[in-house]
């Protein structure tokens, strides 16, 4: 069985369902916001700090100095003069690795299958599905409107895309950037199933 | 059952081993130059014509200027002026959708699941693999050096690449341009099944 399964996906997809599906199944632990819980313990961060920077895109120096926050001290982990957002991007990195080597396990985004890649055996997945059905998703979810939504979706997407091909070698959405890609359309529980028997032929 | 599969795939990726292995499981046709036959039938054109033209990039008007094809007679089939690249991926896009209706079947790259998109009930796969193995695999298949693989796998690629994104709105190679992406690192055999497994959820 491959030891870890980490879900890419877009905003609405499903993906972070499928995700938790997939590890209920195989009866494994699922991670996904609860990695920020991880970072919190490891660095002395914030919640809040860490919610604002997390899956957002970084323009390094620039970004981090207009968030005031070029040179977080460097008392807690001992990295000096670092953006904030490439200090938490390292922090998450060793939380994401450390979880990984604990066992099997399912790790939603946040370049988990770039970090992971040369260190466990990993089978990466990214979730995607059609914008209409991603809206309908999302403004039920969220209880806004299509509109909303729509915006919400795109915005997202594209912070996920820019803190993805920032901190990765690995182009998000790019096929060839992971094992398996699937459409949802097929329905949460197929496509959780799917990986399922994928995990198991490894 | 979905009425066709549709197989994109990088060179030298296994996917048209995969996609016959498919056909053969399901017990269902398989197409990839086969097709170029149905083109020839349809059309009066050169197997080696239709060769030369298979799944290559066009610049539309220079380039089949440059290949003296411009405005091949249109005493076939009525389309006047049209270059010929242009021509034959129209008369290709009437034979994939005449197979397609005839019943569930395998059709191999060729924009197919563009073509096939608002026509028939489709699951559309992208078949990937790692460089080095693509290498492996070409160089055993076609009895060359592997530099002479990695040169033929970058050329083959572009080249589908060119065409696919010049003739379809979807990207090739994009996730959300398929239902189902695949490493076939997992092996041909587990790759089909999956598929097949895939077919029999919809």
């Amino acid at each position: 069985m491959a030891k870890v399964i980490t879900i890419g996906r877009q905003f609405g997809s499903g993906g972070r369902a499928i995700g938790r599906l997939v590890a209920e199944k195989l009866g494994i632990p699922f991670y996904d916001k609860e990695i920020i819980k991880h970072i919190a313990q490891e660095s002395g961060l914030s919640h809040e700090i860490l919610d604002d920077y997390d899956e957002k895109p970084t323009n390094s120096f620039l970004y981090s100095l207009s968030l005031g926050a070029y040179t977080y001290g460097n008392s807690i982990t001992g990295i000096p003069e670092m953006p904030m957002s490439d200090k938490i991007f390292v922090i998450q990195s060793d939380v994401i690795k450390n979880l990984a080597k604990e066992g099997p396990c399912v790790i939603v985004g946040r370049c988990a299958e770039s970090i992971l890649k040369d260190e466990v055996d990993c089978l990466s997945v990214f979730i995607h599905a059609d914008f209409d059905s991603r809206i309908k998703r999302v403004s039920e979810y969220d209880n806004i409107s299509h509109d909303e939504a729509a915006e919400r979706i795109r915005k997202t997407d594209k912070k996920r895309a820019s803190y993805h091909n920032y901190y990765s070698e690995l182009k998000w959405g790019a096929a060839t950037s992971y094992d398996l890609c699937l459409n949802s359309k097929i329905g949460i529980e197929n496509a959780a199933q799917l990986i399922v028997d994928t995990v198991n032929m490894k």
